[in-house]
């Protein structure tokens, strides 16, 4: 382990196995939790540590409270040769979201392209990573979804109407995916209760205050805020068009009726989302697409840079690196969550992470 | 005639048979000419002046010297019951892009969900012409482009290698459509000719210099500049991705080997762009569906507002005003622009816009 802005390294297998138990424990079958656990931990491991197992203790406590089913029927209805709806029956938003990757992609293989619509669903942490799980099988991934909370008013609004409905863009190329993974405020909500959690002030044009439109710097107060939407305008008119694709399309409540998380954590969510799987091989052959692809961002890369820049990072490049390092040095976990994951082990009554440590050295 | 910012009205039907005499006296069949004119007319009604009529003048340079190509064959070949691939044959990018949206209509009225991809086309004008369209027809149309010069740069880079591909999302709702139409950079490289035309100076966060990354705000320095993103990374990373999928997917340049169509109007430019088209009765009941997105906009445009905000304006909004009043009272076109579209009317040897107008009243 290696003290870092008093971080902690533990191996992924072992809060793997943290996150099993822990999901077990409240209700969820061994390969539900197990599932759910090693997509939680690719989000840590590819650097959005917002959507990781820092998001454990709330799942676990939707579930105590029996705001998320442990045991759905997840229904898939294809209605087209390209389009499914997947009814999540309130499962965790993980498998639901997979089975919908799974159908995507099935659907793709006939048809070239499918769009798989998703409701009653829940959380299902980062948008990168199911975008991926389509790019790793050679298609491109589009991933969206209906922010479970209200953090971002309509464009000149006060009012917590949109949230940060987030857009993930995975893309095959040689050695690893591009992937676009951006929430539609500046920063996610996530980052938000991280800044909280390490009581750290925010950067002054993340957040406004409802009444006066002055920026929130004190995390303390991010409750009584809104989130700006990145890039003005354009952002908050994309995560308009994107909750509506994902949520209202497929009858998931979108605007005044979504269900904040964070607030009610007994409630029903009835998430919305939605896959796109489009099959690259009816473009082009797979390989030379790659080929393609990264001959372009290998020109990227080494072209000239602004000042004050030391290396040119496309999408995807931060998460590649993250992950190869994270994979051989373990998660990077702030002592805070550690702590936060200590308590929930004993409220569970569940091996604490150390355990989990010393079992996979054993 | 009304002076508004030394703007004059000038009936649409008129500007479209200036368009149309145009195109045809540079060899355009006549079907074809009346089709790019009323794409192009499209595009000032909606408000999207930089990409209407404003561009005439380049097109029928770019026709006269061979470039593009007046009679096209354009080639449809379906490689899946979803997906499509259109080969231009170097035509006018809208009447290419036009049949890029019949095909995915078709296609997605038996699979549910089409993407069509474009390649050897050419510059197609506003994307949101091409969204709506779609939506029109009762699908939710989505529409990128590669951008027909590298007005970007790649987060960090100095050099011209990313264009502002634009994206247009257009979703079915009760009156007017949802219609998110935006370039990826803050403002598109057709405003800052606008602006240079007015001779008005750019805002400082508009463009930089590559050198040093300052900023440009004198218009007649834009040639050596970089546009920037909306949004910083985020916005670059959209550009790169909608790039790859709109360009190299398509076997169409995307980067380095993107043709400036302004500095080099006499050559090819193989303009690669996509299409989805997504029927969203495979959904739920489009009257159903386009009542729950009318119901969610309009608590949205009546919701509280931050201090400043007038009203709350949503995508397509100020298109539909725009549109309605254009229609109305006529496109309301600069008299720099009027001043150029005589010259041409004089260089082409055909009617002027002012004896189209008179035709009209005849």
């Amino acid at each position: 382990m290696k003290d870092n802005d008093s971080s902690v390294e533990i191996a992924a297998e072992a809060a793997r196995r943290f996150a099993t138990d822990a999901l077990v424990k409240v209700g969820l079958p061994a390969a539900d939790a197990s599932e759910v656990a090693a997509l939680m931990i690719e989000a840590d491991l590819a650097g959005a540590s917002a959507h990781g197992i820092f998001r454990l203790k709330q799942y676990v406590h939707r579930l105590k409270l029996g705001a998320i089913n442990p045991h759905p029927m997840i229904k898939v209805t294809k209605t087209a040769p390209g389009t499914a709806i997947v009814d999540g029956d309130n499962g965790m938003g993980h498998i639901v979201v997979a089975r919908a990757v799974e159908t995507a992609i099935e659907q793709a293989r006939q048809t070239g392209v499918a769009w798989v619509g998703v409701h009653n669903s829940n959380h299902a942490g980062a948008a990168g990573t199911y975008a991926t799980l389509v790019a790793e099988r050679g298609m491109v991934g589009i991933y969206s979804a209906v922010a479970s909370a209200n953090h971002m008013g309509v464009w000149g609004g006060s009012e917590p109407l949109l949230g940060t409905n987030p857009l993930a863009i995975a893309i095959p190329s040689e050695k690893w995916p591009v992937v676009l993974d951006i929430a539609t405020s500046i920063v996610s909500y996530g980052t938000i209760k991280s800044y909280r959690l390490k009581g750290r002030p925010l950067p002054d044009n993340w957040m406004i205050g409802v009444e006066d439109g002055s920026p929130i710097t004190d995390p303390v107060h991010s409750n009584e805020g809104l989130l700006l939407p990145f890039g003005g305008y354009k952002g908050a008119g994309l995560a308009l068009v994107l909750g509506l694709l994902a949520g209202s399309l497929n009858r998931a409540p979108f605007g005044r009726g979504v269900v904040d998380f964070n607030a009610h954590p007994e409630r029903v969510c009835d998430t919305g989302q939605f896959l796109i799987a489009l099959d690259v091989a009816r473009f082009r052959p797979l390989s030379e697409f790659v080929r393609s692809v990264a001959t372009t961002l290998e020109d990227f890369r080494n072209s000239a840079r602004l000042p004050g820049y030391g290396a040119i990072r496309l999408p995807g490049d931060q998460r590649h690196y993250r992950r190869q390092a994270q994979i051989q040095n373990g998660l990077l976990l702030s002592s805070e969550l550690t702590e936060q994951l200590d308590v929930l082990a004993n409220e569970l009554e569940i091996r604490p992470l150390q355990e989990c440590i010393a079992a996979i050295r054993a």
